[in-house]
């Protein structure tokens, strides 16, 4: 144990040591089976009890309403943003809005514009995306045939608090970086989605939570695997799912249950954990220059620049030797990220402080 | 290891219990980076020198010619049966051509017929996917875009010899059961597609080896996920790629080289455990019926039936009691199926072998 770091990672990212280690001890032979958890059969008894319990877990944690599906899927955000558009936005005869705080949201509008008409409602570029809409802006057409938002921009470090008004329209949500961090009203979305390798497990498995009414605007005629009624008619097993990608997000979602006490109890921890970061910046007499408006910091990622490149180089590669490490920020906008998803230890979280105060003292 | 069952299974499949000890040794720190190899990110320099060192082993092992690209990428064969057709079909003036011998083949020409024209130049639904075409039955037209085939057909158990005769059109091939199994002329192909479950690896990463000069093909309108060139263009890194998979794969190509000896050594192996088997059913005087013609039998999947559902019922049973597991044919043909890839061991084999005879003894 003694050789691992605290890896900031923005993602695939840090995942709970207790869940590794289960892996681990399930990777030569998992109990009862005798094959490797990489081994099963995704239609044998052993792999269709992880997905029940993994699905029957999120269902506790996120209390899914009954009339929601959920699955299990490749392809990550990327394939999310033209599977969204390609079933609900085809042959609609309204464009698609689209709240934009960021880089992720950015790129789901270029994709969604290959499927149909797309309206950019707001768009945060003009400020840098330091922030996003407030609750009291405005903007959605009640004939859209869905809203679309990020609700954590990993790459800016802008998060909304709540979710956008969208009256009758389908919310749709990329919470691929905040997903599982806190509790959310899941009868306010219509789809949700989320790669794993952020709060939820490895990459390579996407989750997607649906409202049943929506699966009827998919096209009989679509692309097999891109079709969410497919997947759900075969409940995730329309082709051969990532099935130690399902199984991780099981343990992980059995951690949160378990040794964490649920995902009220994890927004507790994560907005102490982020406090403690934002609390160096705020005190540090503008040393540390946040990137997010006060009122729009995100809770995961915390994006800061120092003084100079100088500093910035300086400070990871010190950083790096009292084994605080992926602190850099995303080559697009530089600077320093510390992603402190839910199984970053407070312990990481407290070492990171104390050294960028002390590095802020010795400069 | 003592309770570790000899897995048939169709795939997810036995790995190498070599490869598993390893990713077990790798699940908590990775040597000298301090994270699992779950958790660290794709971009950084340690996942880098995976990925470039899998590709290198790949390269090694098919001896590809430098004018082809290795993608690593989501979705199983089920997305590629979509992708081949939306970027080397549409807009095409001529139709594909496929050759349909068995269940997969069937599927890829539905999802085909979804993109553009498609011509099944040969099906062999008629005799029940018994055999594959021989090699002096010609039909491609030389102006289709592709010719597609599948090389082993998992389910019924009939396996390509070599490729199909295609002129200059590009062969197009799932090779997901067979891949890595046995060397093949790489330079005959335009584009090999593998899902890793089966010889190469977990589920959730599929392998694509495509020639160069196919990429101009694809529209720059496609979906952004679905396009060949922009996967090519990042190097599988245009969005976060299953990263453990990719690992895996890397571990496997390297048990080929370093413990194994290579795939032509590979697939003498997999030719004598195939022979120990069929010759059990060809000494049986028709206790049990092999499904695949002679000339056509898979040296991956060995599919037979016996003289009774009830005498299937009681072998998978007692089997079972042995041992030996995911001996059940697929639910679409019934009777048994015993999947034996690379990494199941002789030893399984034998097991099987004696197991047969005793039970055809008995009955």
């Amino acid at each position: 144990m003694t050789d691992r770091v605290f890896n900031f990672s923005p993602g695939p990212a840090v995942l709970p040591l207790s869940v590794l280690q289960q892996v681990r001890q399930d990777m030569i032979a998992l109990p009862g089976v005798g094959c490797s958890i990489l081994e099963i059969s995704h239609r044998g008894a052993a792999f269709l009890d992880i997905l029940a319990r993994a699905k029957a877990d999120l269902v506790e944690l996120l209390r899914i309403p009954d009339n929601y599906r959920i699955l299990f899927l490749q392809g990550g955000s990327r394939l999310q943003f033209s599977m969204v558009p390609i079933n609900l936005l085809r042959g609609a005869s309204q464009p698609a809005d689209y709240i934009v705080t960021g880089s992720w949201g950015s790129k789901a509008v270029l994709e969604a514009k290959h499927e149909g008409e797309v309206r950019a409602v707001w768009d945060g570029a003009g400020s840098n995306y330091d922030r996003v809409p407030s609750s009291h802006e405005s903007f959605v057409n009640q004939e859209a045939p869905y809203l679309h938002f990020t609700s954590n921009e990993t790459i800016q470090g802008v998060q909304f608090r709540r979710e956008p008004a969208a009256g009758q329209v389908p919310l749709v949500c990329d919470a691929s970086s905040d997903f599982l961090s806190r509790p959310i009203p899941v009868e306010r979305y219509g789809l949700i989605y989320a790669c794993a390798q952020k709060n939820a497990g490895p990459s390579g498995v996407t989750i997607v939570v649906i409202r049943e009414d929506l699966l009827d605007r998919s096209s009989h005629q679509l692309p097999g695997y891109l079709s969410y009624r497919k997947h759900v008619q075969e409940d995730s097993l329309y082709n051969t799912p990532p099935t130690f990608g399902v199984y991780v997000v099981g343990l992980v979602a059995r951690w949160l249950l378990d040794e964490t006490g649920g995902l009220g109890r994890m927004d507790e921890i994560n907005q102490q954990k982020a406090k403690q970061l934002y609390d160096v910046l705020d005190n540090s007499e503008g040393f540390y220059h946040g990137h997010a408006q006060l009122a729009c910091r995100s809770r995961m990622n915390v994006t800061f620049r120092l003084p100079s490149d100088e500093l910035e180089q300086m400070f990871l590669q010190q950083a790096h030797e009292r084994k605080l490490h992926n602190l850099k920020g995303h080559r697009s906008v530089g600077g320093i990220r510390a992603s402190i998803y839910n199984a970053m230890p407070f312990e990481g979280v407290t070492a990171l402080r104390d050294f960028m105060q002390e590095f802020r003292d010795t400069h």
